[in-house]
């Protein structure tokens, strides 16, 4: 048995644009939930937007503890929590769906109909509950994943960008053996797909986008082209490699409304695409090409289908690489900082390390 | 041994906006190919674009027979045309793939890698190649599909509608049993999916358009409901008849833009959208809601996966009804009226039928 | 809110073979779960053999109560029964999963990695956990299916079937337009299998078993042809109408080792097969015809991917038919005269409802 | 132009078990046919079977040169042979369908439903055609690939290996990230399906048999785990290392009854087997468990999907080995020992090519 404080220091959002260091209660974990010890939590992309602005159904502010890609060691024990015990090294998955909806029988928990009803079962973890930017944390065992010996606690808070990937291929058809793969977007969701992609088969993995600096990592990882969209032409060099006939497969990370529109331009007739970015916008796409090309496209929600599971050995057995990704790390105290540096990319920022 | 003529009537193009029936010699069957006498010939959406613009690698004007919806009886075999017999009734199928390149092998031969390319064997009939606005046609026998005695002539024309409509359904997961479908667009296709969806185990299917009395006739093919999108609003009727849920499966036929956009607003959570319009102009989407509400949206191109074959029978078992869409029949000599008829809507035309 | 009794009337199993209606205390709902007023039980072929020999980990005899398709009315509501209310009229589901294990995770629940775990909240309604036949049943919300007014309680026990049906079409990749299907087995999952394909474009359905009145059953619900497998020989049948291709699916219901065996001969290459027939000894297949076919089978486990609520709309819309199926009806006294009616097939049985 | 010579030297099927080296006229490609100047042609498990009875429709004997495995050097080409120009290096698929069957039509070239029919189009070379055995061998452009420069034409002789395995998984729904996959016999196909699975992102694959060198083959190639099933038990050892789950995915490639059966076994509740042995005798298998636990199960036939052109990239990466399965070569001169150190295994062969 542990022995736990009854406070702890966690980032909570007062307000818009408000997150300020304090101490909260150490949250009690009940039934099916687990109070994880946090090591390490990422920030994602969505991260800024939630201080800026909240997020629908949020936890009052002066309460909100955001923070969604954490790792830690489980600490304490619900009554219901099988299968795990105290001391396991877990990764968490953002999303815990009802269980009740016919989307969650079905298995499709991130499109939970009952998303942000607590009542019902439904925890999005640092967004309508609270999460990972804090000493400790609650988490359902849904949402927890056994990191294995050899990955760190620090690298294993990857394992949520990877499910993100992994989800989006899944609902695009998978990666097939030498498809030529085209990643739009060299953000960490991106530079995340260039290496999952290659470790499922792709033949080739071609990387866009518009910062040099990012493309070169995406070589490092992986990437076995790179485009540089402000002075190539994408079109053109996807025409080129692949004899004419255009991409297997696209993976949309960037959300940027021409990237997306570029998608259904270089995916090969009757080729994939699977749409994992953040379209902040309307896009504006000729559609017609999408059923002229027999195109089938996928959204992908979030970290689906237990994706974080996926994930795991593709690190462990360093297929995915989380180093190059990981370039800086901030303490709890620091957390404006690390957002501020995660947001503007200060020192070519990817992704940034919050570290309780 | 069936005596053929030396030369036939047809309608040829002769340029832009100029189609005039004139005699024209009877063509030569070869190899793997049959001469069909046409019965009946439908005029599609495309039809009358191609009369004004002609069409990408065309046969020369004042040679170019359009048509490419045509049923009727073999007449003459080439030399290798494997399992036809004189007399035979058949409907063709406008696309006859090269057979050689990489997504015909695979079985997409809509989305053939040499489409256009006569001499490597592609053929999309009445398009690239000469159709059915004539006595006499040549067909692949790739592209013959037999009908039953029970079907006349006439109403299997509207088995590349059908076609149509399964190939869009295929490449987006098929209906599934009970699945509530939206059909958006009451036009042809609309119509036909109506019915498609209905014989394919759909629980309701809604349909949704601009026209009264288009969607009376929707009605009457099998729409448990229909909207009018100019007095009701098309998101909220489909929320209250699903609990809130959203469809399962949307099938946008009508090619306007807003109702594409709408496609994706009424899609359930992990629902799918086939998308089988013909879009003139570009389409703006929240594509963001895509990828939020993990849908999987596919194009489809054209009646693929030899799906006219899978329509036959649903029209022979009165699935599938052709004679409420069968609006007019004309003389191939009044071919310019039917065109006229049809792309007007005269008389509420639907499907308009010439007859060589 | 409803005035219940303390006790009820209830079939308990006490040991092999010794069944007995007996008076049993009304089970009280918890948390998400309901009390339901039992209208109608249906026996399953499962039945007979769970009262023979029990059930792996099934309640203690004499506290034991089977019944596992079942319908009525919710008299009481757990505390956390969220989105039902007294009086609703339901159709029950035997399986709920765990909702933690990995397969329940993904929806697949039917095959939950914690079987018979009731502490980790696995249920099996009649097997595991008691069911149906008694006036009183507690059910967990997952496992309610609405049934529509216009489908009586009765009829929607046969809900069951259908959604162990759909859910090996499911599984084996759907039934798709116009295809030609092969039910074996005319038992009530052929019977089913038959309405199913049928409701969901089948071009043809062929019913093949042994027992001439069952097959007249089977054409009366829909059964395009029928093979009486004693008499004719059922590959020279499908070979003769299905022009030497061989049935597109074969939907093998029956158990029967040679009826299993002979999927694989009938099928066509490429073909599919779902097996949904309890087989209790070894199944001996020409497995390298699986091959060389290059055939794709699926065993489909009982009514998963929440299929009820897809039978319902079905037999709400008349395209499967529940009264040629029911063929008799006993109250829950003389539930061991209704089981052996059943278990014998006395006077044609087929469905045996027993009514508390 | 390459100055060719009229006679070629050629091993020759006489009779049963009478295979030949002798001078015959070197053939001439027509239409859309090249002639390769064979470089390597591997011998199949089916070879020494062809040679001791032959195969239905092969070429007369006396005329009947096997081999399947091979290849070359475009240096002549048909007057339809587009996309390719002389000097070519490719390695050909055995089996080029008809095209004008339904099958092909949809893709599944492996069972074009006109096997073995030369007029209607159909091949297969090796078996209905003659192969490459031979120092020149005539083939259709569709089953021609592309051999990249940094392949040596003799490891594309096992583009072929590839091609099954990777037709063998499409077939059973790929291989999915951090599946733990099983592949039973150490054979050609089963060192093969070891590099695939690892290649498309297994998380561990377990390579079951019988010999010890062989499985230590496996561990070079990528096996993470290994059983030697004459020592240890696969189920206990599939349990062990999963958790109690079982398999993800099994590649049945042995061909031996009891592995198959075992498949069954060892496979994960609502798990996959890709069935992909050649099963001489009928196979008794615990079909009612594949029913209980939702298992769906794929026999792959050959290398259809043109899956060899997916296997290109992957032995051009180095995921693919090729050098650790060649251990024997011969000149064709010395067919018959080659066979039979083939088929007998001598000095622990694998793969034997045999180079004209």
């Amino acid at each position: 048995m542990y022995d736990l404080p009854k406070s702890m220091k966690a980032a909570v959002l007062y307000g818009e644009g408000d997150l300020r260091v304090t101490e909260r209660p150490v949250p009690v974990p009940e039934g099916q939930e687990v109070l994880v010890k946090v090591d390490s939590c990422a920030i994602c992309g969505t991260d800024p937007k939630i201080v800026a602005h909240g997020w629908p159904n949020h936890p009052p502010y002066g309460e909100f503890i955001p923070g969604h890609e954490f790792t830690g060691t489980i600490v304490k024990l619900g009554s219901r929590a099988f299968g795990w015990k105290l001391g396991d090294r877990v990764a968490v998955e953002p999303h815990k769906g009802c269980g009740i909806c016919e989307n969650c029988i079905r298995g499709l928990y991130t499109t939970c109909l009952n998303y942000g009803d607590l009542e019902k079962g439904h925890r999005h973890y640092g967004f309508t509950a609270n999460g990972g930017y804090a000493e400790y944390a609650v988490n359902h065992i849904n949402t927890l994943h056994r990191v294995p010996e050899s990955i760190s606690l620090e690298a294993a808070t990857l394992a949520t960008t990877a499910g993100t990937v992994i989800y989006g291929l899944e609902r695009a058809g998978w990666v097939r053996p030498s498809d030529f793969v085209v990643v739009s977007g060299p953000g960490p969701i991106g530079l995340m797909a260039v290496q999952v992609a290659r470790a499922c088969g792709a033949g080739a993995v071609m990387l866009s986008g518009t910062r040099e600096e990012r493309l070169s990592i995406g070589r490092k990882v992986g990437a076995s082209h790179t485009v540089n969209v402000r002075e190539q032409d994408l079109a053109s060099e996807v025409t080129k490699l692949t004899d004419g006939k255009g991409a297997d497969l696209v993976v949309e990370c960037s959300g940027d409304p021409s990237a997306a529109a570029a998608a259904i331009d270089i995916t090969k007739k009757s080729g994939r695409i699977s749409f994992i970015g953040i379209y902040s916008q309307p896009v504006t796409l000729a559609l017609n090409n999408l059923v002229q090309k027999n195109i089938q496209a996928a959204g992908g929600k979030a970290e689906g289908g237990w994706a974080l599971e996926r994930g795991m050995p593709l690190i462990a057995n360093g297929s995915v690489l989380t180093e190059p990704l990981i370039t800086h790390r901030f303490k709890l105290d620091d957390i404006n900082e690390a957002m501020d540096t995660f947001a503007r990319r200060l020192g070519g920022a990817i992704k940034v390390i919050v570290k309780p």
